[in-house]
């Protein structure tokens, strides 16, 4: 894949929303929308490192010195990008490469910060608008190009077989963390750089808490464990979710795991191109409702994945536009007792032009572990 | 030890600096901030989901709802701390509170977004004046309580085990990978909530490169491996940097070794109270420069550390300003050789009346390993 290519398509994108709008330049510090932007990969762990200046004409990178080099290398020679090491702050050379460039118009993300903007607004006085991005790079980025497709992929390759070897690793008498601790092991030395999010492990009761951490707690024979876990690859988030059951399940966890997947399948089934977010996330709400458990669902039923591990669109009660063609999202309703047990099912995948394609591999079939 | 007393003591360092800068209340959106002022553990993942409001009078956090039952739980019943759950967004919530507590002068943390401070101005309207605050709260968390120290301690504690236990664990024929896995277990298993971040372990040529990080090279008889890491305990950080050898080491490794060690070491002597940072830097620039190695250490001797892994104070050519009692800083001088080796040794300890304590036990001898 040649990956000139490739970056100077995302560039055109971002020129395509400069024209329409009448933005001369655009300023950006946002990381996620750096790398989509570069193609450097694993370079934006410094939140205030790095800085980009766009035009209709040039694309310049401003970094500091500990990446200076890292940057050079990872581009390539042949960049679209020119690279510029830090002699001076952040915001004193945005405004020197706007004065150069001649911008009047210069859109500015609105995640920067309030010391870049009122340094910014200070250097380049009344001579420059600065406009504000709502997160407009974001969609930008939800539709993904087939490099970015290869990547979350294999990113949730090696999340699926890391869950065939944690189903054969867990038994009653281990605790929480030590499945965390050889989950993540097995996805670090199996292909991943990294993991996507803090591992949720909990188990039995502590699977009611969406957001629970593992802990000390020592896994019963009977208990439900959620999993929510995945790994990183060239900083592309996988995320998935399974529970299983250690031992044979009562009658109760079946019928509960049952309307959790039923849920899942019938809004996996519903997502297409155009679908508006909001709505397929009421259809969860209705379908757990109708199985009597309206109370035990708090949450999202999806959001959006990639460069972040929570991206645009999103299947929320607050996401009132349509679900683009390219897009990656998860589906992960959920069922939560308090004092009981918890299950949530959560696959990744692409929607595409018929509908929604699961990255994710593993059954949806209730499995049964600790033999 | 009374937590309530001590953040009691945390809210009048902050009132002070209102009182004397004239502010009517602080509006806080930065995670460490708050985890400093609230003492709530473990809750701060998630940069925009807490929003606080402190006055002359109150203490007011705002928080969304998949971690309000949390914040309950970990601020305990007697808590100082008012905790509104989201009805609404955070720049909503807080104009509101501050209209009710009828506030004029408002200070906001320049490390808050655009899209929050955009929305403030719009909310309050003519009304508000918005003045910075220029991490000023950060110097307020300089100064650490008896609390912090302890929970320091016990980082670092963790940390020189898992020193213990990898130094028996290295040897030729293990990729870096395979040893950063293996050291992260360890504290994760020991006692650790987390890393401190991502570790460094960088053998042979590797270790030349200040911010390597660990691959699939494979560790050789004679390799010098810079190993850079920490445990995170209870949101505080633990940092460490030692470099052992596989075996007997050259004796240029051990000459360039001993001269780190003697920067160290003289650097950690000339360190007390009030001593401007900057001049403990160039101490360092000139140990290493009059051993010869000048053009072979470019990075700053050391920083502060606490709930965030890079804090105030530091040791570096841009901070002119005295280093107080009681803040907790690294010193971690380093010579690099492209495609030699590497060295650095870093400890991190409390600044005390009489000079620098610090926290890490792990000896400065050069550790041969591997037999």
């Amino acid at each position: 894949m040649d990956m000139n290519k490739t970056l100077e398509g995302r560039l055109a994108s971002l020129r395509r929303l400069m024209a329409d709008r009448g933005y001369d330049a655009v300023v950006l510090r946002n990381n996620p929308d750096l790398r989509w932007l570069t193609g450097a990969e694993r370079t934006f762990d410094d939140e205030s490192a790095h800085t980009a200046l766009v035009t209709a004409e040039g694309q310049w990178l401003h970094t500091d010195s500990r990446y200076f080099n890292t940057f050079r290398e990872r581009l390539g020679g042949d960049s679209v990008w020119d690279i510029d090491q830090d002699v001076v702050g952040h915001a004193e050379w945005a405004a020197a490469r706007i004065a150069d460039t001649g911008s009047r118009t210069v859109a500015i993300e609105d995640t920067a910060t309030v010391a870049f903007l009122d340094e910014l607004v200070e250097r380049t006085a009344d001579s420059v608008e600065l406009p504000r991005l709502h997160g407009d790079i974001c969609d930008l980025r939800m539709v993904k190009d087939t490099e970015e497709l290869e990547l979350l992929r294999e990113a949730q390759r090696i999340t699926d077989e890391a869950f065939e070897h944690i189903c054969g690793f867990i038994h009653a008498g281990l605790t929480e963390q030590q499945v965390r601790v050889e989950l993540e092991n097995y996805m670090l030395t199996h292909g991943a750089d990294g993991l996507s999010f803090g591992t949720i492990i909990a188990a039995g009761p502590n699977g009611a808490n969406p957001h629970a951490q593992p802990g000390e707690r020592v896994i019963e024979q009977g208990d439900m464990i959620v999993m929510d876990y995945g790994a990183l690859y060239h900083d592309y988030h996988a995320d998935m979710t399974r529970t299983v059951c250690v031992g044979e399940p009562s009658a109760k966890q079946r019928e509960v795991y049952d309307i959790v997947r039923r849920t899942h399948e019938a809004c996996a089934a519903a997502i297409r191109p155009g679908v508006i977010g909001r709505e397929v996330h009421e259809l969860s709400v209705r379908l757990i409702a109708e199985a009597g458990y309206g109370d035990c669902y708090g949450h999202g039923l999806g959001h959006g994945v990639g460069i972040e591990i929570h991206e645009r669109p999103n299947f929320g009660r607050l996401y009132d536009k349509p679900v683009p063609a390219g897009s990656v999202v998860t589906v992960e309703p959920g069922i939560y007792l308090p004092g009981e047990f918890g299950i949530r099912l959560e696959d990744c995948g692409v929607v595409t032009e018929n509908g929604y394609e699961p990255f994710t591999a593993s059954s949806h079939d209730l499995r049964v572990v600790g033999h």
